[in-house]
């Protein structure tokens, strides 16, 4: 695989972005392996996702955004980020005390699937230590008293970490905690919350509960980025398994593992290859 | 096909029940030809569904009710109903203006997947007119002003055409009107709705645009029985397809359509069959 | 919505084909609305479709092609088609006994979700000629001996009148007769066939019965081109539903129905749409 | 919980098995707590599994089978069998060197999901032995030759340590070796494969190439009971994922063993709850 670099803009829509774009690369020696785009038609907005080889590049990489938002940013009121292929994302992992989604991301990690680093799992319990150390990953442990007394002291320490680490993405794999503005804007949709529930239905505490109470015939999971308004962040990746009355509270949750499990990967998944745009509280995922 | 008749029972939970109502059928020479069972173990409460065949069935057809409800209806706090397979339930179908719900259910009426008869398809609107006549059903209209004055007498005249055609069950195939309590009272559990969302999402108006505007990743329809309030009575199927942010409330409205159209005559399918039984704004759906 | 052209092409993989195609459009004054495009790593193939407005476009709408081909076509060996999105295709539908896939196309035509002229319908039986009727289209029937000794003959005057309506492609509705070399020829990677079964399992005569004779779990669908080779097209679309071992090959059949439906109305639409790209006997899709 | 035993028995169908077996139950103080059965309508075959608590039963536990098999075997040519909830199965593990499935397995034992001793992990090669460790479970490894003059001899070993350690029944896990008849007949119907593909589709070695080669939309993944005919087995489940034109082998194989893990686990819990029966080469799987 040649070195790439991915493009990731957004803009109002106006004619022939795409040709000034694919233009600027081709010119400067790029090869376009991968162009996506996309128009909402109700918000009359553009976006677009480019990959191109940079063998050959004229313009130095660390230089490419300025050139970019020099040339378009301001003519096109144009949002643009740059990534590099070989720049592996730093993912940190925040959980509570259920195993499967951090046994479900490491082993992934451990095959392969995941092309990134980890270089902590950071938790308010115990509990999963024996998960961190199967897989040799630092776990570090702040636990939070039930007066919560103590909140923002631990999102020091939770943030100081991430700093040190050069973290550049969260995902709470059913961390049971709810995040204080001042980390949620420390990563502004980066991080990557899975709620066990189809969104906006069940928004909250114990959806599969909700879900039995219901008599829903089938049940999901939501993976979303987090925002400050709880469960309302943009929607990343949902999947649904089906159910009936002869579950209970416990099969549905157990049903449900499977679910949170596949939704949070895929998410994670598309978040480190950069094929996530948001805009508007939604989100483009480029296929 | 033998003669059959189905009893679809539900009481309190106790040892023995299924013992004593499988001898009672034996033992008057009926054959159990299907027998499914369901303990609610959160309730504690028991449900059952057996077919059996009449050939030399003891008991005269009509006195078979009587001698359960008498033998076990007060004994068990029981709850019994009584079908027989060759007598076709009769269903009235209301529409208002969008075609596909009704052209579904016709072609399966007409293809001899649905075992009932259509004595009438009642609208408040003209427009589905030519669909009842290529199927050659009689087609009603009451027309309801939009202030909603005459609502209370169009009612009336629908539950005369209903007791006069004999309606043991109404399906509201996308019937864009809110039914009077009147109306559901004189059919519990005998209404059959076609809600296009996952309920309990987006419940109420425009749930297509709903799901746009939250970006959600998956749209779904659910059959419902008709409650006195508003989508919440108990769910009979659910189905969902997925949409990505490259639709518009109009694509995600033609995808919901094959939705609708599935989950609503399954829903029928089931309640034809004598296969539901509901309790506690929950149904019991045997296989 | 602006009259648009849209541009289907495929190549050996190159350098700059992305940006040379875009600004060809956008030098003469066209607007590009939609682009996808797509390499075939393995194959190292270039498939595009790029889909501009015509308004101001400079060069006459018949001489498109020409320029493209004369500019590209050698150089790069590439092939190419356009489309204008205010030519309707004009669909021919050939159907035999069932009624499902017939009613569920005309449904959705009459719905408005097929943009195509439907001047026809064949058949080598009587039965849905009702069908026809109730939707006013023009009902022929060349009935075919069972030792097949008036084929050639039947499929003359097919092919004849395929010409006269100026027919541009043909779906196979469940038609139960295997097309000869000479039909198929005339009409490559035009003809959408249905199979009742998840292809390549369950070829031929019967799948449902294969199914059930198998046990299999789960049962499908499959949309394909017709080429010489009996059910061995390139798959534009399947689709899969879940059975178990209470389903006959009676019941089977009846659940297959509702997949065949939604699996041949996806082809058609896609291919109406110009979003499908045939290549070593397999389909580019585009979204 | 209280203790049950859980009966199934299967036999050419007839009036009155449910009622003789229920009073049977009930007669000895039994309590049934679910009861669910099928006939098989085209094979004239009648299945049944039934479950009863054993608080007060008045036939030694031990005894039961005898007394079934006395009283209704030969009347009815009933195959019966009886297990009990307390009495947790043994499952061997078998593997080669992909991790996916069998940590899929391991962490859904650890969260107690699969009520299960697995006593042994047993594999031709070294390489998952750590995972093994990390779940302090004891690894096997007997290495086959490439000209497998050894093969015998590997199996003789592992039938012993089969054995050894009570198996009851077998999970291939991906296990890339055919099973001798010796082997396979030493677990009739208990050792549980997981083929890649959605059988009978794709047979043999590398499924997800051959789905690539074919261009099918969708691949799955089946698991079956092992039988000395390759792939052919009765199937217990399977499932599907969607994919694309823009899928690679290894896209598909790593959207695969989603579908393996998932797969696999609802058949090993299948099998543990003893709710399959096999007849025919099929399963009646209850739920």
């Amino acid at each position: 695989m040649k070195r790439t670099a991915i493009l990731l803009l957004h803009c109002p829509d106006q004619t022939g972005i795409i040709t000034e774009i694919s233009r600027f690369i081709t010119d400067n020696q790029g090869n376009i392996v991968y162009l996506d785009q996309y128009v909402d038609t109700v918000e009359n907005h553009f976006f677009m996702r480019i990959e191109f080889e940079l063998d050959n590049f004229l313009i130095p990489e660390e230089k490419i955004l300025d050139y970019l938002n020099t040339m378009y940013g301001q003519r096109y009121d144009m949002k643009i980020s740059i990534h590099f292929t070989d720049e592996k994302p730093r993912m940190a992992i925040f959980v509570s005390k259920m195993n499967h989604c951090l046994y479900d991301l490491l082993a992934r990690y451990k095959a392969g699937e995941l092309d990134v680093e980890i270089p902590c799992i950071v938790s308010n319990h115990e509990d999963l230590r024996y998960v961190a150390e199967q897989f040799q990953i630092p776990y570090y442990v702040w636990s939070i008293k039930k007066d919560h007394s103590n909140k923002n002291e631990v999102e020091e320490s939770e943030i100081e970490l991430m700093r040190r680490e050069k973290i550049d993405f969260i995902v709470l794999a059913r961390y049971m905690q709810i995040l204080s503005d001042k980390l949620i804007s420390s990563y502004p949709h980066n991080i990557i919350n899975i709620h066990h529930s189809f969104l906006p239905a069940f928004v909250g505490a114990k959806p599969y509960n909700q879900a039995y109470e219901r008599g829903v015939k089938i049940v999901g999971a939501t993976s979303h980025y987090v925002t400050e308004e709880l469960d309302a962040g943009p929607i990343i990746e949902q999947d649904v398994t089906r159910i009936s009355h002869k579950d209970t509270p416990q099969s549905i949750s157990m049903k449900g593992r499977d679910l949170e499990k596949i939704v949070l990967s895929r998410a994670v998944k598309k978040h480190i290859e950069w094929k996530i745009l948001t805009y508007s509280n939604k989100t483009v995922v480029f296929a």
